[in-house]
C-alpha cells in the first residue's frame, strides 16, 4: 500500500501525532506524511492514531491505494520532507 | 483523475493558492485540498499555482491517481471539510 495521511489536530496532540505518524510513514510537509506500508501496518497506524487524538476535536484524513504506482505525485517549488520517497 | 493536494506557502501567498485550489478541488483540511477533476483541469491547477508561488519558498505536493475508486479514504475524528466529497 502507499498512503498520504494529513492531520489537523489541537496543538497539545501534534507532538504524539507526529511521533506516531514517524513510526510508519515519512514527514513529507507540516502536518503531511506519506509512504509505502502493509495493511496490516496501515491498520495499527489508524488504531494507534485514534487512541491519540480527541475525535470531538481533531481531524486526521488518509489516503492509501494498493500500490505506490497507482499515484502520481507532483511536486511543486521546494521540497520539504524526505525527497527519496517522493515519487 | 482524483486528486490530493497540500501546500506549505508563506502567509502572504496563502489566500491566492487557497483561492487557485478552490477553483478546482474542495477544502478539506487546513492546507488540504481534494477532489475529482480532468487530466486538463489538473495541469492547468498545477500550472496556475506554479504561476502563484514562490519556488524558493514555497511547497505544494499534489497526488494523483487515474480515478477516484483507485483511493481508499479514511476519516479519523471530525471531518472538517465538505463531507460530500469524502469517498
Amino acid at each position: 500500500m502507499f498512503a498520504i495521511l494529513v492531520y489537523d489536530t489541537a496543538v497539545e496532540r501534534n507532538p504524539r501525532v507526529l511521533r506516531t505518524c514517524r513510526k510508519y510513514l515519512h514527514w513529507v510537509q507540516r502536518s503531511v506524511f506519506q509512504g509505502e506500508l502493509s495493511a496490516a501496518q496501515y491498520r495499527a497506524l489508524l488504531a494507534e492514531l485514534n487512541s491519540v487524538i480527541d475525535r470531538d476535536q481533531d481531524s486526521i484524513m488518509a489516503y492509501a491505494t494498493r500500490s505506490p504506482d497507482m499515484v502520481n505525485t507532483a511536486c511543486l517549488g521546494i521540497v520539504l520532507g524526505n525527497s527519496s520517497d517522493i515519487l
